[in-house]
């Protein structure tokens, strides 16, 4: 069924010059070593007879396949498809395509599509998939590899990265609840092996101590992952802890989501009950009943600023590493509320035994 | 920076053999040409080596790139990701991968971006593009590529698609509302340049005729995006056109969510004023407010089958056709509602003046 493919010899015999004259006119950087108008009809004749190059056999000529492999921990978790497309757009309008990898979270898996992906010797690699101890990163960087981190990254400054300022995210987050007049804030962090993770946590110690919160271990919980169930156990504990919170900054939206879900069980309901707040700005997230306040992290951009150092790189492989720290805003919606310091002192809300004994 | 590659001549040189033994050892199918213990012992010193095998290079010798483009007219569209997912997972088991490419609903940069995955010798496409009349699909087919369609499709019988069953799913909605009592219903349909947007507003007359539904041209509108905007718009032509419904159908999430919007921006509510279906059961869907009653599509299952059917394509590119028909369910959620009959009759809804003029 298939036709067979059109060579530099079919043009070259119908244009009746040498092959190395149709190559030198095919490739821009050479054309001007012929004349113009022998280049137009060469040209003509190329489209005529449905030529098209073959960058597999240029690309083991020039070395370069103009292949990125974008390795993603889980595309169905929505906040990496707005990366992807500012990873995918950027790439493409310079010559480059993206191989897309989903490694569902799993690090064997990451490692043998690295693996996979270098055999097919791409020109770079962005991840999505960092943990702060990352051995598919050192053997990235041990074998020279191009490397791009995003939105996750890894404690070494000689790779390059670009990620959110997470600690101006939890100070929004925190600064919007003290302003509402929340004091006993709580807080549901992810998992500590991520980058994502780990500072979000330490900027939460960090800014809440500045403010004057009282920061205790039964007010902190961090998830096993970044997951709604994860996030509705680590609230259930919270919530049970004893402590009397009025608000809970939550590390990203699906730990909030699963916020929602442990109040649903004790009977409870956001805000009324609990302000919470949440971390990426996912697509949706704002038609949540109650639509989420949340920390709106720029995912497109991260994806394109990716790939713009990642193109860097390529150029120049020995160029130093740099960081790009985008910044978040605070998308205010109905998640969280004023409390009211008179109705907060009559009664002190969390924890009612009868509600629990509901669960 | 970068290391010098490993080549089949350094593991020739160590092993102590010609380069075309190593070959012959590296390559499964010819490993039997060599004594057992020879070819342990090249695999070993291939390994220690630190050895990779070029697909590049070994392409070009199979003609096979193992590499397969997948065409995505919208990542940031959450029902596509499940099916990126499924295509990828089934891919990566049967040693291809997948270079995903998001056109933006831009038929101009897919007609582009079709050529350059062509140029780089992909053994097969799969398409969740197509237009019912697509130039792009007419000319993969010409070409011999091996096709498959996914989501959505053409009329030619001579390409293979995944679709669902987008009667059945018509159906199971409409059955859902007469049961509830629902027998004044909308449809707010998708473009009809898309297979989805024509087959479920077909199903939709069919059926709604068959059970005995009033279908005038008033209570049908179909919007000129799969969008929450074109949704919106939809929604509020009907809802102003002065016929009195209960209850619409909508062709995809989105367009519910759109009518939503709509009977927000007109001071009403769902289900309370208007009962709404949608069609996807796309991811969150099931948290908006209210959760929305939908036609549940398995999307990971489409992008599983049309993988399979794309990898069978590409082992004999004569085979037949093929058509895949996924059978839908409805997932019962919180937008539709029992009607009233007493209710109903005293006090006819909707198009209130006074809710129409805050609009």
């Amino acid at each position: 069924m298939s036709r067979r493919r059109i060579t530099i010899k079919d043009v070259a015999t119908r244009s009746g010059v040498h092959a190395s004259t149709v190559s030198r006119v095919l490739n821009p950087e050479t054309r001007g070593m012929v004349s113009e108008a022998l280049a137009q009809k060469v040209l003509a004749i190329a489209e005529g007879l449905g030529y098209r190059r073959n960058p597999l056999a240029s690309g083991l000529r020039t070395r370069r396949s103009y292949m990125v492999g974008v390795l993603i921990p889980d595309l169905s978790n929505p906040v990496f498809p707005p990366i992807v497309r500012g990873i995918e757009r950027t790439l493409s309008a310079n010559g480059f395509i993206a191989i897309l990898a989903d490694c569902a979270n799993n690090e064997q898996t990451e490692q043998a599509m690295v693996e996979n992906l270098q055999s097919r010797q791409i020109d770079g690699l962005i991840l999505a998939t960092a943990h702060r101890k990352d051995p598919v990163i050192e053997a990235c960087l041990a074998s020279g590899m191009p490397l791009v981190l995003v939105n996750r990254s890894v404690a070494r400054a000689d790779v390059s990265a670009v990620v959110n300022d997470d600690e101006l995210g939890i100070r929004l987050a925190l600064e919007h609840l003290t302003g509402l007049g929340h004091t006993r804030i709580g807080y549901v962090g992810g998992p500590q092996s991520t980058s994502t993770g780990y500072d979000r946590y330490r900027a939460f110690l960090k800014v809440a101590r500045r403010i004057g919160i009282a920061v205790t271990p039964e007010i902190i919980v961090n998830a096993e992952a970044f997951s709604e169930p994860a996030g509705k156990q680590a609230f259930l504990r919270i919530l049970e802890s004893g402590k009397e919170l009025s608000a809970v900054v939550a590390a990203n939206d699906l730990l909030a989501l699963g916020g929602y879900d442990a109040l649903a069980a004790r009977g409870q309901r956001c805000p009324d009950d609990l302000s919470i707040t949440g971390f990426n700005d996912m697509p949706f997230i704002d038609r949540c009943q109650p639509p989420l306040t949340t920390v709106h992290i720029p995912h497109d951009g991260l994806g394109v600023q990716a790939a713009l150092l990642l193109l860097e790189r390529i150029a120049d492989p020995d160029a130093r590493a740099r960081r790009v720290r985008l910044k978040p805003s605070l998308a205010l919606r109905g998640s969280t509320r004023r409390l009211d310091a008179t109705a907060a002192a009559l009664k002190p809300r969390p924890a009612r035994p009868a509600a629990r004994a509901r669960t």
